[in-house]
């Protein structure tokens, strides 16, 4: 890639930023779509978020914002418009300068997945069960009830957190029940959204019960595919359908490209 | 290049910012020294300037900035500690991010001259000539007073900028005499800092006087070297000795690499 005057700019915003691969990812994208545009890694402290913030988003030549950890609650404040999706979680990671200067935000945590899923098997009705109910966990339960999916076990070591999810979803997706525990019963989804197989651990994150072929189970965490977690090793030795932390990035980078650009690069998210 | 999460961050500051050359200038100079490092565009608008500059220094890996037009007086105001020259030139270019926090600022617009022209003869009691006393005119004329020039003859279309220029040298360095107009005598240095000769015009800024083989004859206007300004191809024609543009540019870029980066990187400027 080069980058010169007429360069356009997106940042992404967390602290820390040293480890994100969102600059990499973007800036490549950008230069395969033709576009003159680099994603910056921009580290915010949490003191002085708005004012920064305010500062980054007043450059002319900015364009959009991906925020990460710790911002993406509070970056729900710096839109003028965000989608459904985004307020039911009560967060953004992505936003957008429209033509009128005005920003709008998203919250692409839970798309990868779902879109993933969607391709595998029925959402609509389904029996699932979520470990891990922090940020990216909110997401994909915010995705799940949006699809219909007919009930959600939530699972965490902070039970408190589960409870709060529930009451989160409850006030949003009435038709959806929730549950802060689970049975030992099938579920028909199962995914992990905790940190559970991380930095090469073979935990699982809990039991995940039955699996077949029909199950459909995700992991979040990101591993090279020759070496998935154990949770995916486990559903790909019961037949099941699995959704990877690879597939889940790049399914969200181009739904967040489409956010960016309008439907002509990537595939735009269907449902904001 | 390639830029990741741990991409430390430059930024040239001006409104507009599609026509600099500096993001790739500075950005393959980086890689060239193994940094990584970007330097990005960064569209401000003098309205809310103030605001926007404190968010964008607020980000925790921006290193340094670079301020083009219209901004270079204002951003006097944003630096903990400026260098002589800065101070009397009134403006600075080049920012730079201290280990404490603070930010020390510099002015390098006539540097990049003021290198080349003494490796090509003796600048200490000379006559100069400069036209034009915008910033560029007046970086300038603070190198030539500051390295001790007997006089320097300060011509522009508004007589009324040329005499301030000529007040405010007069109070930093009262050594050196300055008048707002130009005998017929024969000037030692004579520089064009003025617009005339851009967008390949073949007109002079004004009549150079006499040159022979020991004047030095400069010109801001960047040209390819094929096509040099009239002015210069004035000097080139007498024998004098010349120093382009692209000279200046490649002289300056080499000071503010060092001032980014210490004398490791690049050559440091001298006399801050």
């Amino acid at each position: 890639m080069n980058i010169d005057g007429a360069t356009r700019l997106y940042a992404i915003v967390g602290d820390p930023v040293a480890q994100v691969r969102s600059p990499s990812v973007y800036t490549e994208r950008f230069a395969s779509a033709g576009i003159n545009a680099v994603m910056i890694p921009a580290q915010v402290q949490t003191e002085g978020f708005t004012a920064t913030m305010q500062g980054l988003m007043a450059l002319g030549n900015l364009d959009g914002l991906l925020v990460t950890s710790p911002h993406k609650n509070a970056a729900l404040a710096l839109t003028q418009r965000v989608s459904a999706r985004a307020q039911s979680v009560g967060a953004v990671n992505a936003l957008r300068r429209e033509r009128d200067g005005s920003w709008t935000g998203d919250m692409f945590d839970g798309v990868g997945f779902m879109s993933a899923a969607l391709s595998l098997g029925p959402v609509h009705g389904a029996r699932a069960l979520l470990f891990g109910c922090g940020g990216a966990g909110a997401a994909i339960a915010v995705e799940l009830a949006a699809h219909g999916a007919r009930s959600i076990a939530l699972i965490d070591p902070d039970i408190s957190r589960a409870e709060q999810l529930g009451v989160s979803l409850g006030q949003h997706f009435p038709g959806c029940a929730t549950v802060a525990s689970r049975d030992h019963g099938r579920y028909d989804i199962v995914i992990n959204a905790s940190v559970v197989g991380m930095n090469d651990s073979e935990d699982l994150p809990g039991d995940p019960g039955p699996l077949d072929s029909k199950s459909i189970v995700g992991d979040v965490v990101l591993r090279p595919s020759e070496r998935p977690t154990a949770l995916i090793r486990k559903a790909l030795s019961a037949g099941a359908r699995t959704v990877t932390g690879q597939h889940m990035h790049a399914g969200q980078a181009d739904a967040i490209m489409g956010f960016f650009h309008g439907p002509n690069v990537g595939t735009a998210a269907s449902h904001t």
